[in-house]
């Protein structure tokens, strides 16, 4: 939710929000991150994140998570008891410094800084650290491997949990993924937790598709695919959670979530985002209406 | 083109269709299906495909290839002289008999038939046998890999010179392409010639990747993701040719094609379908505007 719901205009309403974590939590989803702890007046869309928080958390079983960029934010995260929060950092030095005001290093120190608060409060919540750029960027271009390597090793040296690599600005190809994704499982193993791609050129889940082949079994996805990079000149659209899911269950990969589910949840969602641009392919064709599929929509 | 076109309600002027195949082929397209030898009454948006083919021919190095759905279509390539004759076969029956108003045993028959006419002709016109709903159909759900398996042989040994496989409906996900691709090519090696996916539920470029994966280095395509399939409910576009071309450039796959061309030749292209639902995500995001692309760009 919080990748959609920061890059958009609507301000949707606590209500719609908590409605829309049920609805996806009875869908089956385990995991979501529902807001981020930004000041209110840069990011209006997610003000309510800490109500939001709470009502999440009282759902059995779900990891809810927030996005933190930087200290401060961390300091709410463990106030509010989230299971996971994860600490933004950009490979790129230039989107970093435009995005976050630091460079990748600082930010680095400053996971090492959540990481001692988070010890001294005795506090069970996660940090992911979150390598974004990893594939290039609208501002510096290439984006090395080994930097992107570097700093994901820094991030768990740093104390992060765990890691993930995200495609911030629609640049990576299913080779490169295939290709960093395994270096990086070489180097940290399962501490490699997931991988966020955006859709902007349209190789969202052909992105997944060669992570799944390199060992990644959590991505990141926004309902109807909204969101993107404020800061990505013309990048558009996460990968769709319905497309995606439709696609691993379609491979024979069991997701635990219910496609039907998450396309009748999709629909309510639209009917609050009028204006907004969806994106996501599966609710325009529908579910394969055969004999074939009638395992898949009973699932 | 064949496939966009007759899926479209916009009859396209011959002189806009021969400006298309001209950009494509300045672009570094070197195969085209540029028509259909079906009667001008059932698709009268390909009416004019002799006059089409004519000119294509003229065009040094161009692979220039026609569907043919029968016999007599056979008999129009063959005097048109045509470089390729695709002759289309539903793996489904059902979808065979609504489409093609024959089994597909009845198809492969009619391809022995079109061989014996080619030999006896003279011509040096290539057959490929398409097998198209390869991977589930939406009348008759499943459709068996070993059917598929089948019916490639049996159009082979009628006398296909290669053969295709085809997701008529936008069913295949990257795991069951992988696999029956592989199997395909185990069985007859480089006469697999070519995949043919759409891009239904958002897995065209998934489907292509994995494909890939398995040896295939041919797929069809059309700008602006025009196309699917009038027998095929909800069934919608083709993979994009210009987004296709920029995931296998972006991987390092020299396609010969020049992406930005593409995408000037897509606008063109738009320009004459005013009112017809198109797709691809490349043109909406642009080319990466950094280092990183610019070789791209030059190529």
């Amino acid at each position: 939710m919080r990748d959609g719901l920061q890059s958009i205009a609507t301000v949707l309403p606590t209500a719609r929000k908590l409605a829309w974590i049920d609805a996806a939590y009875a869908a089956g989803q385990r995991e979501i991150e529902v807001g981020s702890f930004v000041p209110a007046r840069l990011l209006p869309q997610l003000a309510d994140t800490a109500e939001v928080l709470a009502h999440a958390k009282t759902l059995p079983g779900l990891l809810a998570s927030v996005l933190v960029p930087n200290f401060k934010g961390a300091e709410r995260a463990l106030e509010c008891g989230a299971d996971l929060m994860i600490v933004p950092l950009s490979a790129s030095h230039a989107h970093s410094l435009a995005n976050l005001r630091k460079t990748p290093d600082e930010v680095v120190a400053e996971v090492a800084r959540i990481r001692a608060a988070r010890d001294a409060a005795g506090s069970r919540t996660l940090i992911e650290g979150g390598v974004g750029t990893a594939f290039g960027c609208t501002l510096q271009g290439e984006v090395a491997e080994g930097e992107v390597l570097r700093l994901m090793q820094a991030l768990l040296d740093a104390g992060a949990d765990r890691v993930s690599l995200a495609d911030t600005v629609g640049y990576a190809d299913p080779a490169s993924v295939r290709r960093l994704f395994e270096k990086a499982r070489a180097l940290v193993g399962e501490r490699l937790w997931c991988a966020h791609f955006h859709d902007t050129r349209g190789m969202g889940l052909a992105n997944v598709y060669a992570a799944w082949q390199a060992g990644i079994t959590r991505f990141d996805a926004c309902l109807a695919g909204i969101g993107g990079c404020p800061h990505a000149p013309g990048a558009s659209g996460n990968v769709a959670t319905e497309d995606l899911t439709f696609m691993l269950e379609r491979m024979g990969v069991a997701t635990g979530i219910d496609v039907a589910a998450l396309l009748a949840l999709r629909q309510r969602v639209a009917g609050g985002l009028a204006g907004e641009t969806l994106h996501g392919a599966l609710w325009q064709a529908g579910l394969p209406q055969n004999a074939a599929s009638a395992a898949l929509q009973a699932a």
